[in-house]
């Protein structure tokens, strides 16, 4: 057992996998949870929950770890309620997919007493509630801590025992990196997934039986990015609008100048772009961080995975 | 045994598998193949040819399917060195992924006794070359057909069950109709998966080291899709110049539409945008195009699926 009571705020995919992971290895005494709607709370205490409170306030009573894993837009309202009702020497973490945003809207409202250790998994599937999650979802993933510079180092290397005793790897980064990193590998790609799906919606010529019938051909992966939850993801472009905007910027100028080449007839710039972009993907299989196996995303899928 | 003899004119991922699948049925008599290098030709003879040419016209002679498994862009060559080599009633067909370029290069030489059905398979790896077929590529994928007006229902019929017999699914639709569905499924999801990673690629400010490592939070899905074989994307855009700029255009207007709300912190737009592209998706999962496994394309894939 690394905490005795863990007081779970948000009670979604995210939170309802982690307690399942801290059951599977026993990771927490006791397991509180809140989220505003009854019906989540229900859920929750028959899947997940040892306690379920009606008030974030009453659920961090005690608690000697708080996860706060609502949209990064309720942050600061949550912190708000939460700071009177926390235990001296408590950790407070967070889930949000930005950090910059939370440490602005949680940092301000936490006493002294109390180690602030904002955090990120790089985890997620499609699906959103209590009911979509399940203990291994962060097996092999990345969970980066961007901890400010003064926070209690004892502290910091028990909240990644935690993590790690959940199956992921922990890594630490500066705040503002974090940020951008995120802009690139994750933000800007989902804005896109969403833009191209949208299109494919709008088309009036091409009717969406056809576009769901061929969607295999490279549209479908598309589709499984721009399916997660769209209140999150409408928090994460209001809150790291700024890192969002510079890689948009620079997408946009990419696009224009490959739409170019198609309209002039410029095979060797494609070509050449097409080559290079290949070189992306092997460092990536090479990192271990998928395989090599010629399947282009078509086989069916386990659950869960290792 | 569907066709006595077969020919394959280009011996890269595409045609290795369609050999693989023929001896795996029982499809064909003998199995002919040409490519330019003479390495890819040893490998194929190897592998899974019964023979190789070393020119084109040779491989046709005598052959009752002739398949043009070459890039786009290499179509007329091939058919005007192949035509006057033809067997009379013999049945050409390709496999090129635009069709209106491919007829207008290929049409113009064949002979009246020659049936000429154009098709494309909607199936692919990341991967290229002889060595990267395997017989199940085609299973339950997509074949589109695309014959011309007086073509020979006999024969698209027995084509149609020699590509069934490879376990594909086929389907018919009008030349310019397949142009478009798939700039809006294929081509320009192509397009901008290579730009995303392009992208990616020049960001000096974060190191190719972490876009590689954090990669698998939505990026990663984008450089599978940007590591297919450049010169066959490059034909692609370069001969469905018109579809593709079409669907581009839409897309940057959306594109733009949804950065000027990021901008002006308007999460209203956002959200419904997010919540209208679920529903697509949804329509994919029912469509039996892909599973509703909550894993976000994380899960080791197996070599070959059913």
């Amino acid at each position: 057992m690394i905490y005795q009571r863990v007081a779970l705020i948000g009670l979604g995919l995210i939170a309802s996998s982690m307690a399942h992971a801290m059951r599977a290895g026993g990771l927490a005494g006791e397991i509180v949870g809140h989220a505003k709607s009854a019906e989540t709370r229900d859920v929750a205490l028959k899947l997940f929950c040892d306690r379920v409170t009606e008030t974030a306030a009453e659920a961090v009573q005690g608690a000697d770890l708080v996860v706060l894993a609502v949209p990064v837009g309720a942050m600061a309202e949550i912190a708000a309620e939460i700071a009177p009702h926390l235990k001296p020497g408590a950790v407070v973490t967070d889930v949000g997919s930005v950090k910059q945003a939370v440490v602005d809207a949680v940092a301000p409202h936490l006493g002294p007493g109390v180690h602030f250790i904002p955090g990120h998994p790089l985890a997620g599937t499609e699906y959103s509630g209590p009911q979509s999650g399940f203990a291994t979802l962060f097996q092999n993933r990345w969970w980066l801590l961007t901890p400010l510079p003064d926070t209690n180092a004892v502290e910091i290397a028990r909240l990644r025992r935690f993590l790690e005793a959940m199956g992921a790897n922990v890594d630490e980064m500066d705040v503002a990196r974090h940020d951008l990193v995120l802009a690139v590998v994750s933000h800007t790609p989902h804005l896109i997934a969403y833009t191209m799906v949208g299109v494919a919606d709008h088309m009036r010529r091409v009717s969406a039986q056809e576009v769901i019938k061929y969607s295999a051909s490279g549209f479908r992966d598309f589709t499984r990015i721009a399916a997660s939850d769209p209140t999150m993801w409408r928090d994460v472009f209001l809150t790291n609008k700024e890192a969002v905007l510079d890689i948009l910027g620079r997408f946009a100028e990419e696009l224009f100048s490959l739409q170019r080449a198609i309209r002039m007839g410029d095979g060797e710039q494609l070509h050449a772009y097409f080559t290079r972009t290949r070189e992306i993907r092997r460092g990536i299989i090479e990192a271990g961080q998928d395989t090599a196996a010629p399947d282009f995303g078509r086989a069916a899928r386990p659950k869960s995975e290792g």
